[in-house]
């Protein structure tokens, strides 16, 4: 019997990066949760106990730390593919690395209707995600971005149904004309390059894009808002080849108040944990780049 | 030896009570989740398992969701007195009920620069929470309002320092001029009158009025800037007696980027999960009223 | 008006203890998360940003680190009652101060047979805690300690009932001769000394008491059960006042099979996450000491 | 422009199946959270809300539950087996069907010695999985069987070392002769055929591999350990063709005493929570059969 070391990858997760840019008296902050991984041929350290290809995750670590301030943080993207090609460089039989990368928006606090110059409150409402995939070397290099959004949480109170379905055995769900309709978004969409891109006027966009088609499209079932949000998204950014949404579909009951005599119209719900429905689609052009690496061991989706 | 039933209470946690306002096609929701309790002389279900003064945690369930229709949610405290003092008269035996809620807030989908009319996404900023403790029956009757805030994170990135403490043996913190202070608050206010508050506006007050001094504040300690919270809240609000915070230091410490030639003036920081400072503070008016049950079973907290 | 500090404390919480035994090859673990605090006269804190009283909670995590070398860890309570009594001499403002300790338990692996000595997997079954508070100065001092257990998930598929409850207009629950009863049980017991006791002992056996009433008593209600529970350690344990719980009802619902033609005798469930019903009750000595400070401040609790 | 859908999967979500036996007085239970998705060709969901061809996720629901009678929960694996090629019979336009199975172990309450008749106490160690892909229909329907563990922590206090590192400017890092290593693993194995497997035994005994080789391997880096457990699990199964391990490195740092004069020969450590370490790797049969689909979706993984 012959038994071998396949696919590996190692690195250090959730290094919780805060940069602060204080150049002038008008501070500004990029908070980052920054992930490294590298790949490749470490068969010494995993069949011998050999380190000496090994770049310590405490190195990666150090060096997130140190790129926040000597590359900057212009943008998760930006910080992200300079890591990550930064890499390949350090450790020498590393063939891919990739980064991932959340970030967490903060406001400025208001204080008389204007926003302050060092003090901040935390949106909360979603999380900005980023992974940057950097396969090959030299001329054959190629580096991937996938930028995304998490837990960009909706809801739309009328404007839904959910009927005409296949029936079996099974079914006992009753058809529905007007159904609360909310959903906890995750999107990731690939880049078709990496330079020219305003990365963060690109995710305002995306997202508002997403929040609009969701708020307008009449939905018959959560997958035909997905694919509404998709389309928008591709028809509006050429540089954009695909996306792909996971959408739990968080279920809202409607009471049943008949029961003490009183009327529900829509009014009171029970909005239930767990389980969930889950929709995951991927919306792409015909015409679309090959993906290489970039969707290789990205989390938690098809 | 005699043993005794002591203090009890039981309830039902964690209705996921939702709302939604449609009398006209221009929506509103309130989204809520209620536990209830009662408290009483109820030796006879502990001792001997009978159930006859058990007003079963199902039927304060059915209430609840009964009551978001029946009585309306205009605000979370006028909700949650009517419910708890209903419980009062459901159960003969019970001596007293809470009722804490918390609740998430909605804002209307942007499109086309317009809030849509029934399409929402959850702020996600911070929870609101209301505590509504009833005491007694008839003529003695006490309802106590606590209103609160949870999770309203909030970092400054200069204008805080921490420095002249204490020292022994077992000290090595050095004293910082200037430091990133961040925290993740909760803060509980009570009423002293439950009559004639519009308690939605009071809400965004208080947290407008905590976040205004959480900015302005130049903060030798976190202990200060609470006490500035608290102080600004109770000048401006006669109806409210006593406000309580606890609020997590989230330490942000200066990553070492000296080792690697590189200066780091306050730019980079790393944000650290565990330990973290836990500070804890009453603000009250000299002339407070008697809170009564008001803080009772209030979980963590002083 | 007149507006002043009220009740406060300060401390830092969640400190990781880890303590190695190794006088020998054969290795011992206590696995500690540690929370102390302190309270006291801190006006000029909280008021004038002074610290010159004040302890930083960067010491008081050192202390934590030191003590478990220094007094180490023969028990949770043994080694939280040395810290506790340690900071009020450390901080001569302090009143008082509160160590709050959860362990978790490690087992030793099993390597043919036998367990291994230094290689160990985490139990996972409940979470004990311990809760040492010392009030006051010198003759006056008082050392309270609360141990306690979390999270001991228990479950019997039969011989609990649920019936003869009170009715209302909102009640639809129907009454229950068989049903799942389960509970993640929290307990906290009080003793009424802290010399000449084996805590590692005496929580062993609470426990155990604790999952034999469970166990062997036909329950009437989730309140019966948590009376026999307590009244079996306090007749057990002449050195426990009083013992609190709290159990929330984790419901398990009959799913209805019948609409498949299929029977189902109490077999299959759902079980459900939110709402649940939520019982807190104590058991307590007619003759127990005062408790003094010893329930201040506790989390989560009647 | 011409966009398309993809990829696309949808389903129910953390079913949370309990299966009582009762046959006998001696009860025992089977506690499951299922999440099933089917895949195909749904465009005309996606693209005109056409749900003729969708069979609902409260179907998918229903028929879980109903199978944890109808068939019965046998293993996991067997009842994921019976409900994922359901699936595909009763939507015709599915092309395939995966069924994700979490399970939580409990054990019989120990009264005086011996294991109760039907009262459980839930175990905790760790989270046992089993994840079913079913591909195609006919005679090329191709099943896969991929089991799993998830969040087993273990722990070793000696034993361990890290050095003869790859470095560079970005190294600090010591060489360590003798740490703490720590993980929490999860880990997932694929088998080569379903049928003549007893799927409860191998599981405790791939279980029982892996923590002895975590126990007794010297280890000179977490992923030596990790090999030797893949080579001990596909040595002794040739039912198994691969696995594949993901195990955060949970760091236990030496907290300095010495600053107060306080030896700590490795006995008291900090435990760290974020960054951490995070290594995967796969073990394989140099003549392992094609996966398939088996790993398509595999939430986390490499």
């Amino acid at each position: 019997m012959s038994i071998s070391l396949g696919v590996n990858q190692y690195g250090k997760a959730e290094n919780r990066v805060v940069r602060i840019y204080r150049d002038t008296d008008r501070h500004s902050i990029r908070d980052l949760n920054v992930s490294t991984s590298l790949r490749g041929d470490f068969t010494a350290a995993h069949l011998e106990g050999d380190q000496a290809d090994v770049l310590p995750t405490d190195t990666q670590k150090n060096t997130s730390f140190a790129f926040a301030k000597k590359v900057g943080v212009e943008s998760p993207e930006q910080y992200g593919i300079a890591l990550g090609t930064h890499f390949l460089t350090a450790a020498p039989k590393a063939t891919g690395s990739q980064i991932r990368i959340e970030e967490y928006a903060w406001d400025r606090i208001q204080v008389d209707g204007e926003g302050h110059d060092h003090s901040f409150v935390r949106r909360g409402t979603e999380t900005r995600t980023a992974i940057i995939t950097v396969d090959g070397r030299g001329d054959d290099q190629r580096v991937s971005v996938v930028s995304g959004l998490e837990d960009l949480t909706v809801l739309k109170s009328t404007g839904s149904e959910f009927k005409g379905f296949l029936k079996d055995e099974f079914t006992t769900l009753e058809e529905a004309d007007d159904r609360i309709m909310a959903t906890s978004l995750t999107a990731r969409w690939r880049y078709n390059k990496t330079d020219g891109i305003n990365f963060d006027e690109v995710y305002e966009d995306v997202k508002k894009l997403c929040l609009a088609a969701f708020a307008t499209t009449y939905s018959r079932a959560l997958q035909e808002t997905l694919h509404a949000m998709g389309k928008a998204v591709l028809e509006a950014h050429s540089e954009i080849d695909e996306i792909r949404f996971s959408a739990p579909n968080k279920h809202h009951f409607l009471y049943d108040l008949d029961r003490f005599g009183i009327e529900n119209k829509g009014e009171v719900f029970i909005a239930a944990d767990r389980p969930y429905g889950l929709i995951e689609a991927q919306v792409v052009r015909d015409d679309a780049s090959d993906p290489g690496e970039a969707w290789t061991a990205v989390p938690s989706f098809i």
